[in-house]
């Protein structure tokens, strides 16, 4: 068994990042194949199977070698049978993907979304560095959470733990949000949210430097909101603070429910390092508890797109 | 084993509650001493070992009886080892209860905070209902909670875990709180900042029940408060909409992170009933996700006094 590997799988709504993965957490060998959307999915789970058939033989390894899958999509999974109730990217309705993939494969599998397993990934072996009470946010094109305690990952009552994009930042006459809710943190800290923060009022800054880049390229980016900031754009500046605000406000509270030790962010937004984590950590001190602020260290993602594929193992290993 | 008796313990600054429970937490019998903080509390061990004793000579009973202890207090306290930075309405400072309390009675003792207890006490045999996703708040003079996430209370990476109280609710310009922030839940919440928010406007509703109240009695309680509002009056509805606006908001915010099973309502304010509890859940289902919502079920706490004590005697079952 020790020398057994996992199999990570995680699955986006264009590709399907795979790995195979010892038991330590090194990645032997890792690849990715196209997210076939068709026909509601149904051929992911053979395309899958067949991916690591023909990985075993170009390593000419055979499938003893292999000990269990585990997979992260993103999706509204029933954690005891590992049924998908609906993955609106992927196409999966009703569908018994544990059960299919177990036939298709030979192997246990198990499942959870693909925020969890990025929040197991970064527990195990990246910026987290193992510890038992974990926060793991991921500002992207959304904002989307996993939280670790007492060492195992929360899930609640029906599999929506987790789910701090939509913690209300702005309780009257806030944005839109995609789920349906009017002010979720979402629309302020994901790289949309900040875009948007910046579109908002840039026709009253003629003399920002982020109105300029927009006359040049006709759109905005995070990454030219964090580039003006460092060029001393005083614009820029004020919508970082504002996300900053408000990311800070949020992770305070739920820290002062939680008191994690590490606060992991990631996504794209996170590649602006401490041109994000410093204002977000002086406005979270702010907020949390004296002692809850001592206890929790913030950190910046380190594996990337390999988290989930690692998180998909580390799950993998709870059951092999 | 089975048959053996567990004794639960809930520490109070003025009284110790003590009851011997069985292992399905049926209160066998119960009963109060007084808290002996003289001397930092150095009697207090010894006070719980004699009336332990007592107890089961006028039962009829001997030792072999008991299993184990569980203890709550109001206090910081190293969950490996039992010992006690600091507890400051008891006065011990740095003390080795579990230890101590261990060598006194004979018995195997295990320790939590007060709010933690009472919430695993309303887990068990309370309103909880044996949810595995929990989160408890008690709404008395402060604002406290427990987490249950997984079946397993939490306590984070420093046993501030649960301090709800102290989310921020008014992140500018908010009352100051007993934490050194301002604008804490617990300003608004409890039983103090309710008051405290009816005394604000008070002199500028002069028409209202509880203006008249205020000038016969030369005081305000929450009992005014929600009888004024039973009553019709307008000022009282304002102040509970306020205080039911900030805690759906807040709870609606954990929720989204942790999507429990059920919350319970406890403490003093929580005997209002459907006074509260209707506008809070009104409010909440404003600002939870719909699938959060959906899973949640309130519920105001039907243990009283005896939560801790049910609590204390369900921790002391973890070790029997």
């Amino acid at each position: 068994m020790e020398n057994k590997w996992l199999v990570g799988v995680d699955i986006g709504g264009t590709t399907i990042k795979m790995a195979f993965v010892t038991n330590n957490g090194d990645i032997v060998d890792k690849w990715e194949i196209p997210t076939n959307t068709e026909n509601g999915g149904i051929n992911i789970t053979s395309d899958i199977a067949k991916a690591i058939n023909e990985k075993l033989q170009n390593l000419g390894e055979s499938r003893q070698m292999l000990g269990a899958i585990g997979l992260g999509a993103p999706a509204f999974i029933e954690m005891d049978t590992g049924f998908v109730y609906e993955a609106v990217n992927i196409g999966w309705k009703n569908f018994a993907l544990k059960e299919i993939l177990e036939k298709e494969t030979g192997l246990p599998v198990k499942l959870d979304n693909d925020a969890n397993i990025a929040a197991l990934g970064e527990m195990w072996r990246g910026a987290g560095d193992g510890a038992k009470n974990l926060l793991c946010i991921t500002l992207g094109t959304g904002v989307g959470g996993g939280i670790i305690a007492n060492g195992q990952i929360l899930h609640g009552i029906n599999g929506m733990a987790g789910e701090v994009g939509h913690i209300t930042s702005v309780p009257e006459g806030g944005a839109p949000c995609n789920c349906g809710k009017t002010g979720c943190l979402e629309t302020i800290a994901s790289a949309t949210g900040m875009v948007r923060l910046a579109m908002e009022q840039l026709s009253s800054h003629p003399q920002s430097a982020l109105f300029t880049i927009y006359k040049e390229n006709g759109k905005l980016t995070t990454k030219d909101i964090f580039a003006s900031l460092e060029k001393g754009d005083t614009y820029a500046n004020e919508v970082v603070e504002t996300t900053a605000y408000h990311l800070g406000l949020a992770l305070a509270n739920l820290a002062n429910a939680f008191n994690p030790h590490k606060i992991v962010i990631g996504g794209g937004v996170s590649k602006a390092g401490n041109l994000i984590l410093d204002p977000l950590e002086r406005h979270f001190k702010k907020f949390a508890l004296k002692r809850v602020a001592e206890g929790a260290e913030f950190k910046i993602a380190t594996l990337g797109n390999d988290a989930g594929v690692i998180g998909g193992a580390w799950i993998a290993k709870q059951i092999q």
